[in-house]
């Protein structure tokens, strides 16, 4: 069996997290996912991403405690309504009060801490700037800003080992994400999309991130399995 | 009284965190200073970050939770020995075991996350390109891609508000910032600088931390207050 470089994956447990943990293990890497507490209301969006690290065989699944809520400003950690039944219009118009302050730049760095442990020199992120929902650090030119402030951060940068920080989705759209994950074999019935969802982890059906999904799969001409349940 | 602008600055408990929250203050600045507990073997400083946030007149003081241990790969937060009684050569000689991976990455973007919410555009953070002890994250060019990194990442660098990571420590030798702090009326007898202090926050003396301290004070001409106590 040919060696598997190590890579870390940011780990949500919703869609595009799930397909970017799939594409990475095609890619051949042993893939650590890493998945974040920071007190968001969705918490249920954990047990999914366990179920995904295991599902789509993951070497390593860990979940990295880290309250973010203390900094407030946002609907996904604070006590802010989170809005529902907004048309495409109203989700492009601005950055949404779901916005959770520098949260990509937290978890990229939480990433490249365990990254430079383990000796990896690549991250894998699901952020995608089609249907990005106006946050800002979903953006190309964040990610490669990052990447150049990572490579002058670490060990491995100084001794000459280039970082990479891999985001395969960035210019696919929802559609085209359900279609590549489905033709990698993802089961979308383990993932979790919805802001808002109930005890039970069934989602609201009603937040942008839900009505984005249900917008992808309707154009993948594809069933959300996770619906059918 | 003048409007005073909000400011991040990243507060360990030791003697050049303690001398950058008192210059952030004589900039003017609203200090929130920000200590993290991550898992450190050194918890005591938490305590002395809390006196000198309180005796320098910091408008807020927060302690993030943060357990980077479960990256292990640290003398500071794994079960590896502190080095002591190294010379100044072997300190050069390479980067340390002490070296927490990716931390001053992870830090300045916890601090980024509370500046967002704040709406401050200015961070202060202690590193010291002198008597660096070998981090790469201590760095004048890691500092300039953070500054530019976070520039992307935010609502405030969408909006055009530049970022500004401030480094007043940067240049100086310890004997300097001892000298500045002295001038500025910080009170070294609350910081800890130790890696490896006894359960009394007693320093031991002979960590790389506590040999930088000792010869800062020694070539400023100045006893050191923690030890007279």
């Amino acid at each position: 069996m040919p060696h598997s470089p190590p890579a870390v994956c940011l780990l949500s447990g919703g869609l595009d997290s799930a397909t970017t943990l799939a594409i990475a293990r095609e890619q051949g890497f042993a893939v650590h996912a890493l998945s974040i507490r920071y007190g968001q209301r969705h918490a249920v969006e954990l047990q999914a991403a366990q179920r995904v690290a295991q599902a789509l065989g993951a070497q390593a699944h860990l979940v990295s405690e880290l309250d973010l809520r203390a900094f407030g400003g946002s609907a996904l950690t604070a006590d802010i309504d989170v809005p529902k039944d907004r048309d495409e219009q109203a989700m492009a118009a601005g950055i949404p009060v779901t916005y959770v302050p520098a949260r990509n730049t937290v978890f990229l760095s939480l990433a490249l801490a365990w990254a430079e442990t383990l000796g990896a020199q690549d991250l894998f992120i699901g952020v995608n700037a089609v249907d990005y929902s106006g946050y800002p650090d979903c953006r190309p030119e964040f990610i490669r800003a990052f990447e150049t402030m990572a490579g002058l951060a670490t060990k491995a940068g100084v001794e000459g080992a280039p970082l990479r920080v891999h985001t395969p989705l960035i210019d696919l759209s929802k559609a085209d994400i359900i279609r590549r994950g489905t033709a990698l074999g993802v089961d979308y019935g383990l993932t979790v999309s919805c802001y808002d969802p109930d005890a039970e982890g069934r989602p609201c059906g009603h937040c942008d991130s839900c009505q984005l999904r249900a917008r992808g799969f309707a154009e993948a001409g594809l069933p959300d399995p996770a619906l059918q349940q």
